[in-house]
């Protein structure tokens, strides 16, 4: 099958669809970008999702490329042009094309991509088995809660966990203290049973998923503490698990080797995954007519 | 007339050139680039940006584009194409389109990029009366030795600048000291006479002018001192001037409004623009046919 893309007001076929040399997205990583889960057809946390992608552009003072109410309606239809029930929509919008400047150009038009995808469910054996994590040092930019194209770190380090044979890896700020990982955030229980997050501020993005916990957390008769943990209170934690659009919650079993707790999946992780499973179910029952 | 552009192997018209929407420097800034100054119809300092180019990539792991042999090749041709005697030609490299995962692709083909454009001599008036810079908080990854596509923090940087009235931003890090411009090295005369630059370490681009004036100032007869120096160091220097391939040299007469010594260009700062517009001429004369 086809699958198609939006580029800057057109419905193009995905494998022809290009963008200028000159787009800043292409040249400086001058945009921001947002990726949602679909799930029975519908990109889930929506509203959530757009509101971080109106933030990230504000804080880049990048102009909106279509109307607020137009964009939910772009969203839609690359869905059904690529019949995508179980996946991926993903979003980004550049400051536009302009002759090469660092200054931002007088005249260039935002440029909105928007592609969508299938995606296979996460393996049962990754949620039966957990994942496992390395530590590397946080090497990006002051401003990780904007949701930047400026990735290479995250690429780095992505793919340094992949060649050591791990899912993620977690960074560590020159504290110590684990900031989140490369497309993920990081969560830990400790020992006296409280739910631990770094957080929201300028060294980590704000996840969607980890907002949902966050409310969801209390009613589940959690404590929560919003606090940095160092790597070492990780690796001695009775659980930890990572969060993110695409995984939702995965238990991390192995951070550098060492188990965690037992070394299984633990009770927290394996709630929080039901739960949010859960909600997805309700929010998206809500929306299908 | 029309421009022409090097994309992935072809000469395309410029405006009509174009990459695709998967491309990974469009999507994670996953790349590197370089821009050379180009005299009488010779791009200068070829080798040195050259080695740059190469040792980026092999940073960030990725393959060289084309046989290095037939690089130079391509840059000449863009060159005559677009028929740029004095100007800029830019290069740019990135790990290929692939489907978007943080995670290096196992099949993708780097993509060369080669652009070349006039530019207009730098105004009488700047060289006479010097720059403005102002200096804002180091924002940047712990790796701007590579020259790459993450240029975010320096766009909006040189924007701040700009807004401000002033030339260029210099960062400032977290201990005080100035690291470099958003696109330019930055220097400082001394009291005692000394001209101070910072080591190349993980903090700076080492840039290509920069080791040019470092050949030649022990020449000229100056005492070299690579070390970092403060904001305060800076402001309260005899002389302050900047450097890249674009600007050569530039006086900078201001830092956040303080006059630097006598509010005009120095001698150090002219001198050496003088002595690098020489060896420009020479080198391109032995070029020349």
């Amino acid at each position: 099958m086809s699958r198609f893309a939006y580029v800057g007001g057109r419905y193009l076929r995905h494998r022809a669809a290009t963008v200028s040399i000159d787009d800043r997205g292409f040249q400086f990583g001058d945009g921001a970008y947002e990726v949602m889960a679909v799930h029975r057809g519908f990109p889930v946390d929506q509203v959530l999702h757009l509101q971080r992608l109106y933030r990230s552009l504000a804080e880049l003072q990048i102009a909106e490329p279509v109307d607020r109410r137009a964009l939910p309606v772009i969203l839609d239809r690359v869905l059904s042009l690529n019949r995508v029930c179980e996946g991926l929509l993903y979003l980004q919008v550049t400051r536009g094309a302009a002759r090469r400047d660092h200054v931002f150009p007088k005249a260039a038009t935002p440029m909105l991509l928007v592609t969508a995808r299938r995606v296979p469910p996460v393996p049962p054996v990754v949620i039966r088995d957990g994942v496992a994590v390395i530590s590397i040092p946080d090497q990006r930019w002051a401003r990780c809660d904007i949701k930047s194209l400026n990735l290479l770190p995250n690429v780095l380090g992505k793919q340094q966990a992949r060649a050591a044979g791990a899912f993620e890896a977690w960074q560590v700020d020159t504290e110590g203290m684990v900031t989140e990982g490369a497309s993920t955030n990081a969560w830990i229980v400790t020992e006296d049973g409280a739910l631990m997050t770094r957080p929201a501020d300028h060294a980590i993005l704000n996840g969607v998923t980890r907002q949902v916990i966050l409310r969801q957390a209390t009613e589940f008769g959690l404590r929560l503490v919003e606090r940095p943990f160092s790597l070492g209170q990780a690796k001695s934690a009775t659980e930890a698990f990572l969060t993110s659009t695409t995984s939702l919650v995965l238990p991390v079993t192995r951070i550098d080797e060492v188990p965690i707790g037992d070394g299984r999946p633990g009770p927290v992780a394996q709630g929080l995954r039901a739960r949010l499973l859960l909600l997805l179910n309700e929010e998206i029952g809500r929306q299908s007519p």
